[in-house]
């Protein structure tokens, strides 16, 4: 009987453009819909399956993880690990060559800055955030707000090292929850494959199937210097699996754009993505050339271009959403629709027309905010000065002017309640590789000049008369934050050490605050706060349009989605689920990115070559999702997503069910990598596997 | 009473969306619309003057020019000279930094590969190439008006060195003309700037007024080893310009696409410009960072990257103009207005239906058909190879390949009619840096792989099994095709010489043969012709809506515009029209590029500073109209157009009288250059400046 109502339900849903359709949905663990996911699914979950997945679930900076141990061992994807194995490598000895690959406990190295998060609680703020910001308009809004959250924080979490409390603003402002987490600083690598094992067919198979990837890696969590109990974790099961499976993905997704406004995705589609890529592209091609200058430059701008070319084609992926005319039909459907239902009781503050009004000022201001500032959220490349060196010496210039005042009236990122997180980010003993650092630089400043033009206030600040070669090479000749001793004096010694320094990109910093903060309070008062305020009304009226049966966007915490284990049929994307050993030896063709790993190679006589490698899904994911687990309804993992189709990239702005296709590494694959290919015979016996 | 004729037609014209209003239209020599000209500007021009006006036009390379002595000098920009500069500079000997300066005509030098162009003819050819393509489809279609445009020239010009005849579609396939142009295959520098002086602000003052910028050179043409008698040329004057003057603009502006269906711009808008921009933002990257690499690459790369640079940024403007909702919404306005008129006649055949559905095929093929083929003519970008050893290859193979039928068979751009021009590209006498050839060869590989993706079978064919990398190390490094010896032995050698040949380049390019005349075929069938067809319909319809009031899209011809001497008014772009050298020195920060080149400063105490350097015009221009003689009523020339802001791309969609600005490099400030700077006394007195 459940089962047919829900079923019934859904067929309404189905036809409200403007709702989820069955398997759509990046579900908040408070608001998952349990009844209709098991009637959609055939499978019986309840309250109780929910609380062990979210607290088997793990966010490990930008990415997911799973507890499969009770040991603190937790599966996340290599990609999610790359920095840290480049941080831990150098050129004599690199870990992305030879894979990291310790023979005890003892010999698993921490992740410099690394840190790893548990969702314990949640709790409805609501009320407390829509008073704070009642009645206020512009940056007054905005700082009202910020300030409101960073308290309920302080509250929940202050002084607790050992937690992290967040408010999120979920459907745009229409909820907001306090999300508190148990938080561990002390994380651990304990495996990752050779690179090129969890790479093979490099950017070119990037967000594409089939794949032959295993694309996993352990680290472990640690409290007190010894291996954190976890009692509660996923039982590993790597048998073979099986098409049409159920299944339910657990992780954080980064970010999704559904509920915006058409008005709002014309300007991503017109002016954010296009700038972006095109900076994107070409810092792309000075990175690359840099890198063949040399075998030390090679190692160095090895993991900046991975990751650049990951970002870069989700870029491209969301800009052939965009202007893809079927897609952008179904989008003003869904408007069309919603407007319907809900246009006739927005009143006077049509919020429609308001997002519309914003737009003209959002594409004149985004420009000098993107590169300037960052941190707007509607793009895909983070700017903040190009360069590592940069980035520290504005965290400490601001932290320190930030700090001298009340956390309440602070830029939000430097309230009390998150300076451990930027502690964490600043002390973190990093290589810093200056030639690269000087080549980002060069081309932060370059493309600024271009973009804002060389006439721009801001940009005769930023340069004065010097050229963005003579300059970059001067403040990274020069300083001294590549030593984290040199970070952390500066940090603890406050306003009067940062504003004392000769450190020239310090000063440099300290030169440029005026014109940098005055952009962002421009955006915040012309486009944030408007826009917040528009999307918070939005959100009244979608749920008055469509009850609670709409999900909030992705905002970079943890949330359930769920599917089968599914090929693809679109035309020119037809494939089955899963591919496996034997077709990585197919092919492969010997020349990089399409060279199987040396050891992996090495170990083909004791590779059973049927076992799955990847399969694809059917469940919502997006970037952020890299490293969640895969469950079965026994709450058993089956893998690892890493990746997804480049067609599965418009799902920032809408799922299509049809393409929306998630790309996950099996536990079998994993498996076979630590038992038959790098002797990893602790892990083995840890994962409980004969 | 002609007068106030004219000015009511004007007033129509204004309300009709799709006809031309006033300093509107890039018009041919034999439709320029005399009467509104005069009634527009207060003028008294006539068909003598016209006729003189054409025959001091010249078209050099992708630039104009116009000629200004009776004894072969020409004027055109700098940077139409850049590349022949270039290519007689050494990094010892280096033009591009001294000036080219010569004493005596004896010392002025050859430019390899130049040819310049004087249009003597026009013939109405469009009843015979109408008949060729009636009743047919397809790539016949395309094949037979391609073969019958072939016959056309080589009937009028056949044989005759000193003449080209090319036959011309005007109104995308509506008219055609056949041109006869004198022909100069002998065209030497005689004097070129410091490169400073004529690029002074660099990419970043490009496409933007006010400027400081001397972008002015000069050519000579030669007959039988002396220079040419041109009895017929612009006189020169050199007084201070005054605002509000009226203008003409004569030149060969390259490609608008302002007839264009909305259909037609989406998707330019959606799939070429982001691919194209997308793809030379990378180059840009690659070869910025090469020229970092040493001063042999710096010297190599300055070409190369002004040039993409330029380029770049004209599709900047463009991306921007299509995606201005206000720009676009003028279009969609003057769509409907057409439709409303024409489509009630369009009958069965409705091109605009037609239209709408070839673009799902033009979005799949494009990316295939630019980066394998180029010559689309709806880019910005072109690729072909991405290296000149490549492009020289190629034209080897398919001339010889092509030679080999019957002339009316071949790919047009084969035909007898056209083999003289091919030659003289093939011959030239260029310096080849294998270095930079390198990191064109790796880009355009390893980005055809990418946008095709590596299971494409053209990309397989393209590549086998080596990288990018490996592939273009082994055919720039094995090929002698740098030798201009042997390109002119294997093109007089015939296929018989090519297929036999050992060269790897030449070997590389009869192995892709197949797969890349596969993807020109399927364009020519599915895109090209289907487009064709319907553009003339479209043509048709637009002259029974319009009448002759309407002027073609610029194709690269010769045409004349009008306007006036007048500055901006637009909100954030107001000045006015002139700059002086008095504004230069206080621009100029010593830091590149807004240092003021050596000779130029030195030159300082003796340079009036109220001269004016450069001025702006309302009139149409667009790429192409570089170097394109401003002349005022008395067939006096006042200045060479050298660029336009960047709100003036949109002219390539659109003219826009409010933002469309033409920069013009003066007389004056030419004048100053060649006595006050260069000391090119001889110059000064053959120009007749007291």
């Amino acid at each position: 009987m459940r089962h047919l109502t829900a079923a019934a339900s859904f067929v309404v849903l189905a036809f409200a453009a403007s709702s989820a359709s069955a398997e759509e949905g990046m579900w908040t663990f408070d608001n998952f819909p349990i009844a209709r996911a098991n009637a959609t699914l055939g499978t019986n979950i309840d309250q109780a399956w929910l609380d062990r997945v979210r607290l088997s679930s793990v966010k490990f900076g930008g990415c997911s993880a799973g507890v499969v141990s009770a040991e603190g061992l937790v599966m996340t994807n290599n990609h999610c690990v790359a920095t840290c194995v480049a941080n831990l490598s150098t050129q004599a000895v690199n870990y992305a060559e030879t894979g990291f690959t310790p023979r005890t406990r003892e010999e698993e190295r921490k992740c410099p800055g690394g840190t790893a998060e548990i969702l314990t609680d949640i709790t409805d703020v609501t009320e407390r955030m829509h008073a704070a910001g009642a009645g206020l308009e512009g940056q007054a809004f905005t700082r009202a707000r910020d300030a409101e959250a960073g308290r309920i924080e302080q509250e929940a979490c202050g002084g607790d090292a050992g937690k992290r409390c967040q408010v999120v603003s979920l459907y745009r402002g229409g909820q907001f929850k306090l999300y508190t987490y148990k938080k561990y600083s002390d994380v651990r690598l304990a495996f990752a494959p050779e690179d090129r094992a969890a790479t093979f067919g490099g950017d070119l198979d990037n967000f594409s199937f089939p794949r032959f990837a295993i694309d996993a890696a352990f680290i472990r969590l640690y409290e007190n210097d010894a291996p954190a109990a976890t009692p509660t974790h996923f039982v590993w099961n790597a048998s073979q699996p099986v098409e049409g499976t159920p299944v339910f993905v657990t992780g954080s997704p980064g970010a999704t754009q559904r509920l915006l406004t058409q008005d709002q995705l014309f300007t991503i589609r017109d002016v954010v993505l296009p700038m972006d890529q095109l900076l994107a592209s070409e810092l792309r091609g000075r990175l690359i050339r840099y890198s063949q200058e040399g075998e030390r430059q090679a190692f160095e701008a090895m993991d900046p271009i991975v990751s650049l070319e990951n970002t870069y084609k989700r870029g491209l992926g969301r800009m052939r959403a965009l202007t893809d005319p079927g897609f952008m039909a179904m989008k003003a459907e869904q408007e069309t629709d919603f407007r319907a239902r809900a246009e006739a009781g927005a009143g006077d503050a049509n919020p429609w027309t308001t997002l519309g009004a914003a737009q003209p000022i959002v594409r004149d201001l985004y420009p000098a905010m993107a590169l300037l500032e960052g941190g707007t959220g509607m793009g895909t490349t983070p700017v903040a000065g190009g360069s590592q060196l940069f980035s520290w010496a504005r965290t400490l210039v601001r932290g320190a002017q930030e700090r001298a005042k009340p956390s309440a009236e602070r830029l939000p990122e430097y309230a009390d309640s998150r300076l451990s997180g930027v502690q964490s980010g600043l002390f973190a003993e990093r290589p810093v590789y200056p030639g690269l650092e000087q080549v980002r630089m060069e081309w932060w400043l370059s493309k600024t000049r271009e973009w804002l033009t060389v006439d721009h206030p801001s940009v005769r600040g930023l340069l004065g008369r010097e050229s963005p070669e003579q300059l970059s090479a001067r403040l990274i000749e020069g300083t001294t934050l590549a030593d984290p001793a040199v970070r952390r004096a500066l940090w603890e010694g406050g306003l009067a050490a940062v504003e004392a320094s000769q450190d020239p990109l310090i000063q440099y910093l300290l030169a440029i605050q005026d014109e940098t903060r005055a952009i962002r309070s421009e955006w915040e008062e012309k486009v944030q706060a408007p826009t917040d305020r528009a999307s918070e009304r939005l959100s009244t009226l979608r749920f008055q349009a469509y009850g609670d049966s709409v999900y909030p966007d992705a905002t970079g915490t943890l949330r359930l989605t769920y599917g089968k284990i599914e090929g693809s049929d679109v035309p020119g994307q037809r494939w089955g689920p899963f591919t496996t050993f034997d077709g990585l030896w197919d092919r492969a063709t010997g020349a990089p990115p399409f060279d199987v790993a040396p050891r992996l190679l090495a170990a083909r006589e004791r590779i059973d070559g049927d076992t799955v490698m990847n399969m694809t899904l059917s469940s919502d994911t997006i970037g952020g999702s890299s490293g969640s687990p895969v469950v079965n309804a026994a709450g058993e993992i089956l893998g690892a997503n890493f990746d997804s189709t480049v067609l599965t990239q418009r799902n920032a702005y809408g799922y299509d069910r049809n393409v929306n296709r998630s790309v996950i590494v099996t536990t079998g694959a994993v498996t076979t990598a630590l038992r038959d290919v790098y002797g990893m015979d602790g892990l083995v016996r840890e994962l409980g596997v004969r």
